[in-house]
């Protein structure tokens, strides 16, 4: 039983065989209740977090709490690569906007191409008209760099202007690991991208 | 409801909310299907695991596997301040005998006096006269040499011998982050208590 629960925990990641002993031994020595606490949540989350059906970012509702947010910028869309992403950029305080996540990024190598991505849906958004600015926020690495060209292009279709988030973001950096000054800093020095 | 996971995930030791998010948006994205296992181990787990009701270490058993298994020696005991401590004595394979678990050391100032200890336990189990030797493994602190020297005292009552474990342990470290070698060596090289 301890054998399954440290096998378990072991799937997360960066968390090995010691650390998940060291939970384990943690929760059923000191805290029996804040394990079950965990269980329900973790099942809660499991069974009932899903898209938001506009941004498809991670939530509990159909429509997601920013896309629904009526004071937000429908003119400008932010595209990133993850749900975490938001979270890092709404923290920096800067942005007023809407998102689209991406489902990571263009990688032909491991099947994920253009639909993969969700990018015919983001098509349909783009050809609505309402979005003025296309904001790329996909990461400084090369994978991002490729995505953020490919979205380039598909926004040119629409006349969209489309710019780049700032690389304040150290090369080869993912927005995830970057502090929120940074992250401020790279957003409102945004340009074109050419 | 991601933040409720959130919170109960970073009461884990050593996780904080941004390892938390990483376990959430892992397991969310790429393998719900193992959240809900960890979800379900943790429930039975929590639920069913218990102490021994001889050693009184961590099991989903009356009588763990250790207790119950014949062939390992009843002439000896080894204290240990933990059931990990346990695992990792296992895990050298130099030690046949039988085990207590202390809850924790002695720590008056905290309330932890010898019933808490699980002593009078130990004491009861010290009278029947099997054990000849006594293996002290508690830390090499100084709780866990004030822990082994009020042991030794109450061996002394029975006329057992009492060993300790040796210190090629580093002074000041605790049994569950020494490696294996150190430990198979400090055990063969136990000497007299004294
Ligand atoms: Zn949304
Ligand atoms: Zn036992």
């Amino acid at each position: 039983m301890i054998e399954k629960l440290n096998k378990a925990f072991s799937k997360l990641p960066g968390v090995g065989s010691k650390t998940a002993q060291r939970f384990i031994y943690h929760l059923l020595e000191r805290d029996r209740l804040g394990g079950l606490e965990l269980a329900k949540a973790l099942t809660d989350a499991m069974e009932k977090v899903k898209n938001c059906e506009k941004c498809r970012t991670l939530t509990e509702k159909n429509i997601c709490e920013i896309c629904s947010n009526d004071v937000r910028d429908d003119s400008q869309l932010c595209i990133v690569e993850t749900p975490s992403d938001i979270h890092v950029i709404e923290q920096s305080g800067v942005y007023t906007g809407k998102y689209f996540v991406l489902s990571g990024y263009l990688s032909p190598i491991d099947g994920i191409g253009a639909s993969e991505l969700g990018l015919d849906e983001l098509e349909v958004l783009l050809s609505n008209q309402s979005v003025s600015e296309l904001i790329l926020a996909t990461n400084a690495t090369i994978e991002g760099e490729v995505t953020a060209h490919y979205i380039h292009n598909l926004a040119k279709k629409y006349q969209i202007k489309t710019t780049r988030i700032a690389h304040g973001i150290p090369l080869g950096g993912e927005l995830e690991y970057t502090d929120i000054n940074t992250i401020a800093h790279a957003l409102s020095g945004r340009k074109d991208y050419n």
